[in-house]
């Protein structure tokens, strides 16, 4: 079950039962908005505050998957949700209506890959047949949080990334579908001593090689044996330097690596810069784009590896460097 | 292994190999002032900020807990951790030294009984030998993030809290010793619509009360079947609204409660309040004062409840309620 030195391979695999995917305007008009199952107008999502409409977005998520599962809040056995917001409150307001035993996460925007890991970590060892992951990000809520107001106008770097709003939810479980979670390896801080704020790529790109390395070494197998290697949100500027990374230890990632950042936007058309962020970012595009390929065996297996860059403007603020972190998810297609 | 609605019963129960403390200089003169591993007169540790303080007390903690144990931070399979600032910095910058793979939490005051439950099940699960847990609060740190900034010397009300400076470690795992956790009952997000953050006792009573009776429920025990049920921060207002509470529902706990807000500080002498509050207060009692009792067998179960208050200041200033969370850990003498 232990694999390599932070790795966890199923003897029991969990199925990635059901996904789903909410996000705003801006993300629907993007290429892959045909694809969402909701694409809300209004990005205030009929509340009155930024913080509240990141949590509608979060209930509404999880709403849809239970739905599509057919699943009453009752059955789920716990709840493993995060999002950028200081003190997890877009969670923490999502979700308290579903009454679900809940576990809190922070890892930044690698916390899809967190609460995906430890709810298949819970299935596995057999504490509960259904487990929910929802992680989400709001562009008004995190332009807030971490840079300026919206109402401020401030002008943004070409290195900056555009944070999406966006909420994916998922059902890991023991129902039989055709996804399954077959192993997980788990991240270290790395830190390479970056201070800049504005370019997250830089600041992520050294833990997502990391933890692709280490799954890698972990399972002893080649790039190619996964037929994409996804990251969350490095964007075109994080993506050339994992790729530098990578190729100085001797691993070219160049054929098989996706980002989920560069995926959800056009960047020419929708201005976003180095590209989308947020954990929303990765979520939603694995519920609305990455997932259907591994349920139609177009995909056989990927490597899922949400990146976070972990800082707050207080320690930003204080001189402090932006160490990222990144958890990998292998998923595969079962007939 | 599933127990009940919420809770966990483990078939092979993890030991809580070994605890470490470290505190500030208030912890340090108050009544459990002997038992800490460390008390550090300088509130900064040696640094510049309060955050940078609480980080360098994580790092403080898990070191003595390794060096407790014996052992290299590479022989710890995965690190559960957390505190109470925005974006968990004082976690990030306390563990990264360590590199040990992490998993990001946030709890509030309850995220200690978080990372005891998921670094029990993890164990318990076969998914490593040795799991660390670790979290913090630091009362310079908390003020600036939750009220005001020390400089402003803001009056507090009667009802108020004073957090705790310090971190609590823990090592979970295989390895035999005369503690072990045996359950766990995962808390739900109780919220009686109180807004009052200077009162977080009366936030936080109706989530310890649901989950102290969810895990009697779950484990078919009445309250004497444990020697104590031991809260995490509720105060002197939270535990006399705990205590109605329970007795509303046919539960009286009043003997075997105990309280470690009320236990780490002297509220005549030392002008603290309500008690002591923060992520590191239940931490530090259990490690200094709990789990010696267990060690040593003077008492044979007890309950440990950290309970939190799930608000930001932004959600607060809003005008959001303050809803509640706690987990619940069994802790057992073993001979």
């Amino acid at each position: 079950m232990i694999q390599g030195v932070q790795s966890i391979a199923f003897d029991q695999a969990p199925y990635l039962e059901k996904g789903a995917s909410v996000v705003g305007k801006k993300e629907g008009e993007g290429p892959l908005g045909d694809l969402f199952d909701l694409v809300e107008p209004q990005d205030l999502f009929g509340e009155d505050t930024w913080e509240a409409a990141e949590g509608a977005m979060q209930k509404e998520a999880c709403k849809l998957v239970l739905k599509k599962a057919g699943l009453k809040p009752q059955e789920v056995r716990y709840l493993f949700g995060g999002d950028l917001l200081r003190q997890g409150t877009a969670t923490s307001q999502g979700v308290e209506d579903f009454q679900i035993p809940m576990f809190g996460l922070y890892g930044a925007c690698s916390t899809s890959g967190e609460a995906l890991a430890l709810a298949a970590m819970s299935v596995a060892a057999g504490y509960g047949c259904h487990m929910l992951a929802v992680t989400s990000s709001h562009f008004g809520s995190a332009e807030k949080e971490f840079r300026f107001p919206l109402g401020y106008a401030s002008q943004r770097p070409l290195s900056a990334h555009w944070t999406v709003t966006g909420s994916g939810a998922f059902l890991v479980g023991t129902r039989k579908c055709h996804v399954k979670i077959t192993g997980v390896t788990v991240g270290k801080i790395v830190d390479y001593g970056l201070k800049d704020s504005q370019n997250m790529g830089a600041c992520m790109a050294p833990a997502a090689c990391d933890t692709i390395l280490r799954n890698l070494q972990d399972f002893g197998r080649r790039p190619e044996d996964y037929n994409r290697i996804i990251t969350g949100d490095l964007g075109y500027i994080g993506q050339s330097i994992l790729f530098d990374l990578a190729r100085e230890k001797g691993c070219d990632i160049r054929e098989m690596h996706m980002d989920c950042g560069m995926t959800i936007f056009d960047q020419n058309l929708q201005d976003t810069h180095s590209g989308g962020s947020g954990c929303g970012c990765a979520a939603v595009t694995l519920a609305a784009y990455i997932l259907p390929k591994l349920e139609s065996g177009e995909w056989k297996r990927i490597l899922f590896v949400p990146t976070g860059a972990l800082l707050s403007t207080v320690i930003y603020n204080e001189g402090a460097t932006v160490p990222g972190i990144a958890h990998a998810i292998v998923l595969e297609h079962e007939d």
